[in-house]
């Protein structure tokens, strides 16, 4: 049986990405593209790189006919999204790309998004969706929240770690490398090829990145008690790719039994011999996270560093994954595709 | 049923092409990797992108049981090529992507490639295996020998228009610019990421780049008379892509007639809009080539530009194509995953 | 003696570029920085890499003495340049960057601009700004009008042959790569890094691009009769350099010897040994332009080809060649800087 | 007055920028150019980007007179290098760019090298050229060691904090990320474009990197007591830049006030405001470092990033502001060229 599937916010990287892991997925068939400000215009339009596909042309999101859908990616900007989700059939699955149902503390949601939230009892129902910690949750689920790209990331790294007890809770660091197209198609003077290309910097320096809102979240409640990190992303000029360097105390075999052990039947989750560090060419285009593990010359302390594709295991792949758990699939299905490389 | 597949020459990058595209391929098994200068090593050692499949070490040639295999990809250097495929069972059906069998002439092989070629007789029986043009061949063929990835550019763009006799046969001029990866994983110092990036060049300049042995073979047999064009090469810095652009003298509407033909059914060659351009970034990491036609605003001047994928398209997306069709298998078995993009 | 120099648009590209070569010129001092839209704002606000300079406050154009001011450099968008400069003291002396004032027929400029120009009698005073070809008229001129970067590359290629009559004028092709910063600092979808790096394709294909205005005004001067090129721009994933190959018939000595004669005392223009291709990285950052010339496998045919950067010798560098002679400094002082490699 | 300058090992990155810097130097003249493996290729051949330079050819090292020259820069290979220098007469001044005298002892030097010393009296003659700290010693020095490009970098952003007294002294981590051109124009697979670009990673980790030599040495001496950072160096796909995270434990105030005293005057090292974070694009080319430093949302813990340019401040650039105060010049002569940006 194959399910019929519905994009929102079809015209972004992360809704192309959609489209891309759709296009051979046997079990999912793409019935509808949504995309407000680029209605009337065919997919080729708008991403060339899919005209060979056979899909339909974009329209406004309240044209779509929900009725025959049996499950919808919202790819829409935060806040969008929550207004366009309170509207939908909520006999709907949906999985949300955005930011509007990752926290579940609406004050929290405020405090790092700036607005009240609009749906708060959509808040409330959504499960958070990174999928090897909440498997059960989400195949049960109607409405999964996204991961951010960053916070996916920095959650496989050390949620393994603070579950175990083997690191110190208040010393985490956590320094990440990420691509550009984590900030999608937005004109920015900073994400000009003229800008950015050979040449690299640190954002949102010294705690004020949003996705810090998810990691006192997820890590305090891994940990039963408070937990803040300390969290420093920098932009790279590449276009795909997250490595983030973790500075954790602890010992080295404890920080490696704990990693290799919650991922040693995870699918997507490879986790390297103890000294061996990953790199994101090894990860490019594909569901994969690579984990190394690295004891520091100093005793007691360790590095740890994790490498995805922020627009695949960070962002649509997660999202496919998801869905394929809502909808009964196998959790792998259109997913196993090897990185590209070079 | 499952065919058994053996790849000689694994540790190079279209070696690595070959294995991402089988590793998901419904009707092919990878079971015997050869690479004599890393015999021993895992596969993962040598590119730790493919870790998380499940393949057989790579042996020396020698060490490999091909009474059990269905075909043999080689993706050696040529020269070495031939001299593995004289030795290789004479009933094994083999994809060779070197060039040491796409020209039929022996004495073209020796004047483009430098020495005498050491298995005539093999060159004789060898299809060329630019499918869309070979199709029927290839089916029936034992040795099928893969296309320079250039030559496979600019003749996916010019075939059409010298067979339909629409263009000036003595005027017609290559201008095609290349990523890094088609020279291959090779210890040169202007492939060195501080040499190539941001920068770019000729080479080859004047008409000596080898690929304009297989353009005077084809495009001469096509016309039914000496073709011989211009040819400039450029590297530019990317990683994967060939963007090829030809000056023709001809009317745009009966080149784009032709192309449009020429290319109506075909499942990997797209014809864009008349008046469209190609991009490299919209066929990245796929089997697709895209061609655009626009007339110059001198009348009787048409320019044509054709996008592929050096290693895929342009080189081990083409072979399995071919082993597709030399062993049974729907020909765009495997080959139909969208373009990564961005 | 110090010359006072202004710069208007000193928020753009070609702008930073202009500081950053004057801040070690001996005989120029930048007294006044003109920028409408960021007036107000330190240039180290908008240009971090210029923050050790002294340097004025950005300030509207209107709220600038000119009188004080010995030379100003117009690096504003064309349309707006006719009109501030319409509008500056008729005794400053002007090197303006923008198309406004290389067309000196004023129905050529509203075909290539599309609207009619607003300052013709100061478009017929104005000399055409590529120094090497122009430098008697430009030292004794007010106005100087700044070459295109791509048609001053095309012209130092072109230039010498078609005036020694080695070519055939009816058949030259100029197949042109640049780089992004050649687009300036404006917020488009295809100057993301997303969308550019990994990618490279052609744009104004067919002869649209605005630059065959001044390839059709100098190369019919510099023959006596009409002389239409065919001009394909290529966007490239670097920030800087042209190279632009150029597809000509003729004989490569006589056509070698066109070039050396021309260039055997200029500063800047270096010509290779014959058969040597020149390449961008080796001019980065510079004013020099190097240019090689290859004879072709076919005879009669020659492949002639240059490379510049954009912001240096096709913009900045040479506006800055021209205010020296204007000025009365010598022609190459603040200019002999060697390239940036790697 | 003029000085007489050699450079040996001119075929290599740190060589080919210290010619760039020297062509514009008004007290300074190339005399002599060593590199044993080219001898006898001029350097246009090496370097096409000098080609506009009137330079000596290269030679082999014993054919070099140099009882005529005032200066010799060795930018050779560590273990190469105080080979030479034993051999070379004892009256002339020597900047070494290598690895070999930056470390007083001679048991650290074998630890981090691997070799024992074989000049181990000049090891302790040699001042260490970190220029901002060591001033006065290398005015008078006839042997000064150029500081690894790294441990500069880390010295820059973090011995202030050391000297201040504002930073706890056992918790420091530095993450560290560089382009390509550190690793100089070496052959290894892990240099190419197609291997670097489009990816990144983390080497060298848990305290293997052999510029923690300098930072264990230096950074002790200041704190009169044992400091041992954590320090994970990256490499990144750009050509020049390194920018330093520090991760350090204090007061935001008392660390931005310890950096801006100690930098107040220097002509090349720039603190931002507080709270700003400073771009290798910034920097690029030049010779100037930037500081920047942010609190972190937890009480006592602060943020300090620095970026320079690896060839230029990292190495040749403070090669030669050292050789300036040796030869009596003005510290900033021929170092005060602005960044080059995009």
């Amino acid at each position: 049986m194959t399910h019929s599937i519905a994009i929102l916010g079809a015209s972004g990287y992360t809704g192309a990405e959609l489209v891309r892991l759709l296009a051979t997925h046997p079990g999912m068939q793409i019935t509808a593209l949504g995309a407000n400000s680029k209605a009337g215009q065919s997919m080729a339009q708008v991403f060339p790189h899919l005209r060979h596909l056979d899909l339909p042309d974009l329209v406004k999101i309240d044209q779509i006919d929900f009725s025959a859908i049996d499950l919808c990616f919202c790819a829409l900007p935060h806040k969008t999204s929550q207004e366009v989700i309170a509207g939908l059939p909520t006999s709907l699955k949906i999985v949300d790309l955005s930011a509007d149902f990752r926290l579940r503390d609406p004050a929290a949601y405020e405090k790092w998004y700036g607005n009240p939230h609009s749906a708060v009892e959509m808040q409330k129902e959504a499960v958070y969706g990174l999928t090897e910690f909440y498997r059960d949750d989400i195949r049960a689920a109607r409405l999964v929240a996204g991961t951010g790209c960053n916070a996916a990331t920095g959650q496989y790294l050390l949620r393994p770690l603070i579950a175990a007890g083997v690191i110190d809770l208040d010393d985490i660091i956590l320094d990440l490398k990420c691509g550009v197209s984590g900030a999608g198609r937005s004109l920015k003077e900073n994400l000009l090829h003229a800008e950015l290309s050979e040449g690299y910097h640190a954002y949102a320096v010294g705690g004020t990145h949003r996705h810090l809102g998810e990691f006192d979240q997820e890590f305090s409640a891994v940990a039963g008690r408070e937990v803040h990190i300390q969290f420093t992303p920098h932009l790279v000029p590449t276009n795909r790719g997250i490595l983030a360097t973790g500075y954790v105390k602890g010992e080295a075999d404890a920080v490696y039994a704990a990693l290799a052990q919650a991922y040693a039947t995870e699918p997507f989750v490879e986790v390297l011999p103890l000294g061996e560090a990953p790199s994101t060419r090894h990860i490019r285009g594909s569901n994969f996270c690579h984990i190394g593990v690295v004891a520091d010359r100093r005793a007691g302390r360790v590095i740890v560093i994790a490498a995805l594709d922020n627009l695949t295991k960070g962002s649509s792949g997660q999202a496919l994954q998801n869905a394929n758990l809502m909808l009964g699939e196998d959790e792998t299905t259109g997913l196993m595709m090897a990185p590209i490389f070079p």
